[in-house]
């Protein structure tokens, strides 16, 4: 049946749980179609829902693959059940088209969360390019708040790129890592620290608790080595077992503590993310042209194979394809 | 006098050593210059001389401000005049505009080099965008390297952002860092340590080179903690004193071990470098779209600050500016 993104954007916010779902479904569907007329529609839902976003804690979880994501997600996000928090669960997953089905997609990985009347877990949106899935990965934590969660989880596979994306949607950006047998910590990918507001070591049982405390100060070290991300925050280090269910309340705690010992930094920190969210939505439609338009993905892969041939200057590459796209002619 | 690109391009590859140094003086000004006319003949003349680029060995350096960078260059530089070669020193700095003079702008930074037959020392462009900037100074090398010169160092003041542009336009990124009172290291800046191929602590001289030493250990063990940049490489911590010319030959021969041991993996690297030169340029296009036209420049200004109060969408605002472009309906 026909329907207005005003009508959608009320279903959403409705009262009736099973609306607001069926609601939040479609308006899902409708941000991650690429059908120019869904697009319109789209545009048009989330300037409707705006006022009503912006009400939930958005945390970012990444860790290498083998770090435990999907049990600490699923202990952690039951732990916030229970606290009476309703818990939505996103990813950011580039590769997911090709890998076939999303790293969420499969519910055997959250089984009491995917059951709980108080969670919603969605799978990483398909897409071309990293700008393209983190877009509508944000557009649809969007959508969450406006349906009524108070804490989104956004997670990401975690090639150096999408946890980028990540942190730059969310207002806490938590790093899963391991503690390896002796006292080195393993997969530390490059950047991360930077990334980081909190570390938390995972799988730390009783057997390995001591190279853990070691890996944990060595970490420290690490981290006072750089700059730090905040000048009133200092990287905390915990550790924790998703699987036992020990130090969750510790990282609730110390994002707790985060988010409101300084509400006017995440409020800013959302402001400037919003307008950077802006810029990449242009460049995103720039590399979109460039894919949809055939004749100007064919003069792009020719002139970049040039310029990888070292033939062609980059800039001159630039600027003919600037003036196919009739960008140039207006400079 | 009117000239062409094409003899712009032979007069710089002239071996009459004034004809060069005059032809790439001016040959520097065109691709500085932001007149469509000249940006047209610069266009041509970076294609003419192409096929001249690429002989130098290309290397980034920075470093905190305080750190001794001009007094490290002007020593390095004086060592590689007296191994016979010819080193031009470039720089990206961003700000040059708003401090008003280049950071290069001083000649008594570098007496000796500036004096120099054989060195060719360029301030950096000024520039509104980063972007603008890294590009000048990219084919402000290509120009030097036609132009005969054998090693092209280029410097920058080292916000974050303009490091990250440096690292994607040289071989071989040098990290220069003070070792403190104390044995910890000073400014220490965030990312930095993903992009450093070696790193000198300056300074070093016999009364502090133990807690030097120490620094550097130290340092050894964080690099340890994170993921190398490449599998056959792993970053060098050397200790100098640019002012008593210790520790500098030692640098030199780093950066001779890492060029030549895998050459492939240079020439991968400039090529990748310049299909990411290409899609910048692009992106910096837009960007100069939205300076130089002033009705795309008023409404994007006012679509950021709706975006920042929160009363407008990001992909909303995104798709209006694209369509003001004239890129959307394209889509």
């Amino acid at each position: 049946m026909p329907f207005t993104a005003e009508q959608l954007a009320d279903d959403i916010r409705s009262q009736n749980h099973a609306r607001s779902r069926r609601a939040l479904a479609k308006a899902i569907t409708l941000v991650e179609s690429s059908r120019s007329a869904d697009v319109e529609i789209a545009q048009h839902l989330l300037t409707a829902i705006l006022p009503a976003t912006g009400a939930s804690q958005r945390i970012g979880i990444t860790g290498i693959p083998g770090v435990g994501k999907s049990t600490f997600i699923e202990a952690f996000g039951v732990m916030l059940l229970r606290k009476g928090y309703k818990v939505a669960v996103l990813a950011i997953d580039p590769s997911s088209e090709r890998t076939g089905g999303s790293i969420l997609g499969d519910k055997t990985r959250m089984p009491e969360l995917s059951r709980a009347e108080n969670a919603f877990i969605r799978p990483s949106p398909a897409g071309k390019t990293l700008g393209g899935v983190a877009r509508r990965t944000r557009e649809t934590m969007l959508l969450c708040e406006a349906a009524g969660f108070d804490v989104v989880l956004v997670e990401t596979v975690g090639v150096g790129q999408s946890e980028t994306a990540l942190s730059s949607m969310v207002d806490f950006f938590l790093v899963l890592m391991l503690s390896g047998t002796g006292d080195e910590l393993q997969g530390m990918k490059r950047g991360i620290m930077e990334l980081a507001d909190a570390i938390a070591i995972n799988k730390v049982e009783a057997e390995n608790r001591m190279n853990a405390e070691r890996a944990a100060q060595q970490l420290r070290n690490a981290l006072h080595l750089g700059m730090p991300k905040y000048e009133d925050w200092s990287v905390p280090v915990q550790l924790c077992s998703a699987r036992e269910q020990t130090g969750l309340e510790e990282v609730w705690a110390i994002m707790q503590e985060f988010l409101q010992n300084n509400a006017e930094r995440t409020q800013h920190l959302r402001r400037t993310q919003a307008v950077r969210w802006m810029r990449e939505t242009v460049q995103d439609g720039i590399a979109m042209l460039l894919q949809h338009s055939p004749a100007l993905r064919e003069l792009n892969t020719q002139l970049e194979a040039q310029v990888f041939a070292q033939t062609l200057s980059p800039s001159a590459a630039a600027m003919r394809l600037l003036k196919a796209m009739g960008v140039a002619e207006k400079m």
